[in-house]
């Protein structure tokens, strides 16, 4: 175990452990996407131990958009399940802090904004089922692009729990046929991270007015000879948190996610 | 052991074996959907020995449509990896008989056309993941109208091998976009009984003009909120050794497949 930190520092961020001690540092800053290929990255939400249990469930009832991948203990900054060495206050490179709902900062370290009873949930991202979906030589539309993913408030509502509710957050993919077939057999194999898609091809039916307008991130064509498939969405829990409007909440900034030490091939069944 | 015998008399047609010599006896005639429910049907070719070599590396280029579940030795009539007791000349409730690419005889029975030549080839059928799908109560338009589904010749090419090619056949089933999310899921884990599907939702980019007027079967109307979803077919061999036009072939009526003591449950993977 001696070599172990040699070996650590060495390295620069091609592990989630690595990663994350350059995040803490200051090393890197900004977005996580591409950092430590093949691990997995996730949404955070921090929330104040009275909604921890509702929050909990409303994860549970919810599994698509809010697969819960780690859940620390009240007041713990550490997410044992997820990676050693992990400190949830700093580890990612940028938080937004929410007071009854308001924006009230942007920081880099949340450890000012500590609280003993703050309980932490890490939420599986689509970052994995696009690696496997480009390792099957599926184009990614964004990706391609270098730009966000185009995001759409649905008609489908979440199975509320205690105060959480609020319609599902969806991201889109334009895919030809058959390469949404196979996305679909890819990404229902990766369950913890949205799994397989919610809609494909007709978004007027789930409340989609027009795919040109995304809610959240940037809009990509579709041409005609391809479908738009939908996927459950890492954005619908922060959407929900905002509806409730906590007095206190912690997220991770947009595309600055928590690298773990988890592999995305561990998170693949059947 | 001796209980046996009065056992699968007891049996009406519960299990394969019972149906196949309900069906010998000319106990049960005509189509074999709905008999031996849970056990594999498979669609069958009968090929002279000089071809067969080419249409098992045929089968093998094109396994969506052509899932080889089962195949004799020459001039041998039964098929053991799929049953005891099988006799292919008899087990059916009606052949097809061809000479030169001419239909000339539909018979109950075909020992008398059998020649020590005869290579039997059978063919994974959708029963079998139709069956996976209503389990899980997605409702298939064709059954439901108790009608025949819908086929279509596409413009996507089969892989040739020797004399075998042609177009890809693939039935179609309209489903609700999430139903069709689930269906691709659930026939995914059944490749040898065609797999997932090959297109959906944008027929003439396979080249199929009119959903209302298919090549095989019986058109089924495809609502607003539907997609059409398309599976290769297993009349794909069928049309392509009427492409071939062999001095003689043997092939089953259609809607009389030949019922095995395979369960559906053995084909299904992952």
């Amino acid at each position: 175990m001696a070599l172990g930190p040699m070996r650590r520092q060495a390295a620069a961020d091609d592990d989630g452990l690595a990663a994350r001690r350059n995040i803490r540092s200051g090393l890197h800053r900004g977005p996580t996407a591409g950092l430590a290929p093949g691990f997995v990255q996730g949404n955070l939400a921090i929330l104040p131990r009275a909604l921890a249990a509702d929050f909990q469930r409303f994860c549970r009832l919810n599994p698509k958009p809010c697969p819960l991948i780690g859940l620390s203990a009240p007041g713990d900054w550490r997410v044992p399940e997820l990676g050693e060495d992990l400190d949830i206050r700093s580890d990612i490179p940028r938080y937004r802090v929410w007071r009854d709902g308001e924006l009230v900062a942007e920081p880099e370290d949340v450890t000012a904004f500590w609280r003993d009873d703050l309980v932490s949930f890490v939420i599986g991202c689509s970052f994995s089922f696009e690696e496997a979906l480009t390792q099957d030589g599926i184009e990614i539309r964004h990706i391609a692009m270098g730009c966000n993913v185009p995001m759409y408030r649905t008609s489908i509502a979440t199975k509320e729990a205690g105060p959480f509710r609020g319609p599902l957050v969806v991201s889109m993919r334009p895919m030809k046929p058959a390469d949404a077939i196979r996305a679909v057999e890819i990404t229902a194999r990766f369950p913890a991270v949205h799994g397989s898609p919610v809609h494909i091809g007709k978004p007027e039916l789930i409340g989609i007015a027009d795919l040109a307008k995304p809610d959240y991130g940037d809009a990509v064509p579709v041409n005609d000879d391809e479908l738009p498939v939908f996927w459950a969405c890492g954005v619908t829990p922060q959407s929900v948190v905002a509806t409730v409007k906590p007095d206190f909440c912690i997220t991770h900034y947009p595309g600055c996610m928590l690298v773990t030490d988890r592999k995305n091939a561990e998170f693949e069944v059947g």
